[in-house]
């Protein structure tokens, strides 16, 4: 069995006490939190422990998953759990990652750990699907759409405006770009043309709507670019219809072959996920046994979704899976 | 520069000499094959010698690509190659998988070479799919769907039948299954619920079309199972309306996460390609890379789509890939 810790007990860190328990050869360890453990109400019969317990526990864990969040958490926590302990996080600021692996990788030095960082759908999945369409179709076009589903950066953004109690965003792909693609068009598409975003906010008694909305809609950087849709709805509507985190995307790769390179080849890879959440937190559990195997074969430093062979994901071995899956 | 051969001429064979010529990191050094060379016409200025020339131009190839056929060729040729040269193989006969693995590991002992057997879309980067959709989502169902697309195998078996001058058939998968399952529905399907069978079919002048169809349609592994639609043309139709060899298919996971495995998640990968022999040569042409890539590492014996890390494959290096691509 392979022994896991959890990091931070938020939806993903319940994603990952839930796929943990779901696993056969996996066996969670316990959680590791900055609140009072006494007062964290989880999932499971898993024990609670306060975060700096951990570094007593260094032999009781295999593997620590890493849930906290890229913003304000996983800079610095994944080097300093990677000094002791194998770990795996789901860091998605996509323009620090080269200093964040180079951190991770210095940590994971000192005891010859292994570290997975970026480790989700997207980066992730996402990431290994247009490596796979570049590497195989070197001459072509990537596509990239998410949607729909929750931007919780998004809704955050709504959020901090004056007058908003609460807001879920909807980042939603534009058909007629998925349509050209699909047609093997090969379209150039600028930001509008790919997506549009559906905003569900609640605001205060009094508040100007008119106002929020046109806040909303010119925002730089979040929607300005976008053509945006704001929807009024009460608290309890929010509630009631908004509660899921869904999400998910496709990625093309859009390729030519054969000696004048006219020969069209279509990848698509599709995702649509019911939670969001729970998907990536699946994500980070099978490269969890990846993280464990390689550092039971000698292998240590700070590796991606890209240095990760398939089959040391799958629970089965290498002739179980060549007989049946190949 | 990665220095390439390929064995064998067809179709394959005419893919991988265009791929190579594509790959900026790649140079073709001959093709190698049972013909006589002169009478061979390439669609390149690369050199053409007999099979038996390979063996004594060990240090000018870094990897053999073989582009012979599963029924009549790989199961010697792969081990004989493999025994001298880093080789690549595209072997298909789902069932002799491992009987070929450990024949090709056993001749790579000898001299330390790199082999990856079963490379192509199906086996292999469905395989693939199929593996990673089964490490993430461990609760789920498996589907894959061929098609639409020229089935080789089928096609010959149309041809053996007595007054049939020439066929092509296409796999066609059911659209209602296709919906099922994106539908979320889960659908157990029997064969004749997942492809339909359509065929094309030349005959000779005065031969029984009645009895033909009924030998097609009736056919047991072939098409007695299957909804199989015969249509009688002329050659010049066969020939104006159907001689690409396009393919593809579908690769479903649909999964289950959440404490109580209640929350549906779906992964859809895709493949449509306009050319099927050149697809399979893109690809066997990426991991020809990440061969070459593991012999200067000194790993050697048998390896499949399933040990090898992804980034191998990409021309770029590892840092950036992660700048770029994660």
């Amino acid at each position: 069995m392979i022994k896991i810790g959890i990091v931070g007990y938020g939806n993903l860190g319940k994603g990952v006490e839930s796929a943990v328990i779901n696993s056969k050869d996996m066996e969670l360890i316990g959680i590791f939190t900055r609140r009072n453990p006494r007062d964290l109400v989880v999932q499971s019969d898993t024990k609670v422990y306060a975060l700096d317990d951990a570094f007593n526990m260094k032999d009781e864990i295999d593997v620590m998953v890493m849930c906290g969040g890229s913003a304000n958490d996983l800079l610095d926590q994944t080097p300093a759990f990677a000094k002791h302990f194998n770990v795996i996080d789901s860091f998605d600021t996509h323009a620090r990652i080269p200093e964040h692996f180079a951190n991770v990788d210095a940590a994971s030095q000192i005891e010859k750990t292994v570290s997975i960082i970026s480790v989700g759908w997207d980066p992730g999945l996402f990431s290994v699907q247009r490596l796979y369409g570049q590497a195989v179709l070197p001459y072509g076009n990537d596509y990239t759409f998410w949607g729909k589903g929750v931007s919780q950066g998004h809704s955050d953004a709504i959020r901090r405006i004056e007058g908003v109690v609460d807001a879920r965003q909807y980042t939603i792909p534009v058909e007629a770009a998925l349509a050209s693609v699909r047609n093997n068009e090969d379209p150039v598409l600028d930001t509008r043309q790919k997506h549009t975003r559906e905003c569900y906010v609640v605001i205060e008694d009094g508040a100007d709507a008119k106002q929020i909305e046109d806040a909303i809609v010119n925002m730089p950087n979040y929607f300005a670019d976008y053509d945006t849709t704001v929807h009024f709805i009460s608290m309890e509507e929010l509630q009631r219809d908004h509660a899921g985190i869904p999400h998910g995307g496709v990625v093309f790769r859009s390729g030519k072959t054969g000696m004048n390179l006219d020969t069209h080849q279509l990848i698509e890879y599709k995702l649509e996920l019911d939670s969001n959440p729970e998907f990536t937190a699946s994500v980070l559990v099978a490269y969890a046994r990846a993280a464990y195997r390689l550092h039971k074969d000698g292998v240590y430093g700070c590796k991606t979704v890209f240095d990760i062979a398939p089959g040391l994901l799958h629970e089965q071995d290498g002739e179980t899976l060549r007989k049946h899956l190949l």
